[in-house]
């Protein structure tokens, strides 16, 4: 019997083929996906999740993981012949244990439906980003997604306490640890986080949850130099806790969204503009010791302007700024580029790469933002005409000085297939050649996302 | 040429056998190991190591590596015929990056230097426990140490951004990021830390560091249940902003502790007493909040009594009575046992514990204590003619009833050899089978400290 064959006795109607099959499973959010995978598998359970593997392993059959399909980077891309896991009906948040401050959550989970159960029971849900609407609970560990509150609660591997996972030959791995000390052997987890579906199918998790905050303060500061980006955000480290996010915008981002948006915060837009932002447990003192610090800072010449929001909409107005939104309508073909540097480089690499891109694309809108705490910048990109070439030669151009700088070429949006050409930039051969062996250990008939990552 | 020739004249007296090799090779903190090495090989560099291992690798011959030999799980523990590599003379900190906040650093560096050096530069390195004043950071990596802070920085993987270590074949993996967000691929640094030197010597790491706080404010309360406890703990990760300890005490082991140390803090010992600590940044505020903080527990009958330490001094007479060295001086054959169970259940565990033992030993000492925000317990056992047989009599009472319960046999000691054969009460089989295949994928010839952890 065929794979498929093999697939719809063992599951039935969890199986979509030919005109079953939506334009959706084509692509992840990058839309460079070209081929429909050959059949679609829905899997309800971990059981039915390890069927699948199981009979896919025997067949030789490539496997692509998708979960909300957000991803930037064409990790859940179909590749010719693939037959599509699809995590979306494996939903469900199990337990919130508040005792623990856990959630146990199923992978296909929306983001933003586990956020407000969170909130529902009083915690916070630390893991945000802007794809919360669609994006899964899966997907975010399977990525090791980041997002705008790193700086306060770390990077989804960081909430993480416990992983399900599947392996490519159907054996379910339960590690649903509720534990925050746990040095019971190797750390299994840490092995399919940030994996990208190359060495396991994730289908539960057990997540940390923070008390949650009373409330925001947030500010929207005007700088001069990078420089004093930096000394900025030694002192907020320092003088702000409950330091939740810390977010740069170069000057021709913020002017840009600004009139998009059409806001104008400060005479004219600053060398730099940062979004600070504190959790607060809602005291009077706590406004007031945000307003010295700020008040301390203009003193010291430190930052030249802040606005403190008066309200939740005045903080909103700032961050949708800061997000951008208009750019993806008002800028063809729209590269959205994610790198790491240490964060005392940031100022001068982004220079290097303005005036790098600049010369190569004279036309082209080039600015820069990222959340520089976490030594993480976004470039944004945009000329007419704009095809595979261009992306190319903006990745080539980019990567390279990436290189020379011993940064990342991908800060928190991962390999998949559209980086994988680089990732010799950022890692050494001998890197490399143990992540093939770890593949090899886990995956010996490499059906698992081929093609993905390594 | 025997291995021991051809270390020899690769590394001349960086090799040192016979006579020369100490007593202290013999055995970590557990005073269990059994046999010196055949030989100890100081190495000074990591390029040494890296001949070390290659040679080793070439004859098959077993490497255990030793650190700073405060482990009490056995994993640094010669078996016999084994080789040790001493990382003593790889010492030194090679760059704090102020902008980054990190620190580059070499594997023998005792912690306790470490953390002098980041203290001269303006920092906090948040690795911090008991044995800071001998263990050695590469030792903390390999074991993923924990600790007193781990309630506010984390465990130590979570503080450490780069790692270069070592493979059995003497391949240099170096991926020293300082980075925070860095998803290029598998993330390699987590396959090293806590692996207790299986997977491969770690001979340099990237350390976070963070705001040092200008000051701490420590209690001592008093509380009538375990119910209590966490009640306290829920609203002291609500309302102290910067909480930095969290230690529970039963009332046996604070009061066998308050006796040793000559202190009476109550009338009469409390059900728990538990010592909460704030970093703060040295406003007057601060305290009041604290103050507040305190009487609101007590007006809410959360706790029954609270002690405010009025100066660094009188907080260290606290942490006395935590520490308990005194147990070590008085209590023969002492055991500290070292678990970790879902926050909410740690109550009813100890109680069933205590009962357990008791049974078993009628005239054991027997108490606990632990970083109950991390979900750790600590076991304190003592009793008079107490040998190997006991302690495995006592491993065996304790880790059935944490299999009962879900919870880890090691929450931050590790497995070394002591717990080798019990790993099987956390981890199942399918977790073993990956742990071995995962160990083979990177050392094939099973040269790294044979016979611990799988």
């Amino acid at each position: 019997m065929s794979v498929i064959d093999d697939l719809k006795q063992a599951l039935g109607d969890a199986v979509l083929t030919g005109t079953e099959i939506g334009e959706r499973y084509r692509s992840d959010a990058s839309l460079t996906g070209r081929a429909l995978p050959k059949a679609v598998i829905r899997p309800a359970n971990t059981d039915e999740v390890s069927t699948v593997l199981r009979i896919c392993d025997a067949h030789g059959q490539a496997v692509v993981v998708q979960g909300g399909l957000t991803g930037l980077a064409g990790g859940a891309n179909p590749n010719d012949d693939a037959i599509s896991l699809s995590l979306e009906r494996l939903v469900g948040i199990e337990e919130i244990d508040p005792l623990s401050a856990t959630m146990t959550v199923l992978a296909g989970t929306p983001l933003e439906v586990a956020q407000h159960a969170a909130d529902d029971a009083g915690f916070l849900l630390p893991i945000d980003l802007g794809a919360r609407g669609s994006c899964q609970i899966g997907g975010n560990l399977a990525t090791n997604a980041g997002g705008i509150r790193v700086i306060a609660h770390g990077v989804t591997r960081d909430n993480v306490l416990g992983v399900e996972a599947v392996l490519a030959d159907g054996t379910i791995l339960s590690s649903l640890s509720k534990m925050i000390k746990n040095n019971t052997g190797y750390d299994l987890r840490q092995y399919f986080i940030g994996s990208e579906g190359t060495l396991g199918v994730i289908t539960r998790a057990v997540l940390r949850l923070k008390p949650r905050p009373a409330g925001r303060l947030t500010a929207l500061c005007a700088l001069d130099s990078y420089d004093q980006v930096v000394a900025f955000l030694a002192r907020a480290q320092r003088g702000l806790p409950g330091l939740s996010a810390f977010e740069a915008m170069w000057e021709s981002y913020f002017r840009f969204n600004c009139e998009a948006e059409g806001q104008q915060f400060f005479e004219k837009p600053p060398a730099f503009a940062v979004i600070v932002e504190q959790d607060v447990q809602g005291h009077d003192e706590e406004g007031e010791d945000f307003e010295n610090f700020l008040g301390a800072a203009l003193e010291d010449d430190v930052i030249d302007n802040a606005l403190i929001a008066q309200s939740e909409k005045e903080s909103r107005l700032f961050w949708q700024v800061r997000e951008g939104h208009a750019m993806d309508r008002l800028l063809p073909g729209l590269i959205n580029l994610d790198v790491s540097l240490p964060i005392g480089e940031i100022g001068r690499f982004a220079a290097e790469c303005g005036t790098a891109l600049a010369a190569r694309f004279p036309q082209a809108h080039i600015s820069f933002f990222g959340h520089v705490a976490d030594s993480n910048l976004h470039i944004a990109f945009s000329t007419t005409g704009s095809d595979e070439h261009t992306q190319h030669a903006v990745d080539g151009i980019v990567y390279d000085i990436v290189r020379r700088y011993r940064g990342s070429i991908s800060a928190e949006h991962g390999i998949g297939t559209l980086k994988r050409e680089f990732l010799g930039h950022s890692r050494s051969a001998a890197e490399l050649e143990v992540m093939r062996r770890i593949k090899n250990a886990l995956d010996p008939k490499g059906i698992l996302n081929p093609g993905k990552v390594i």
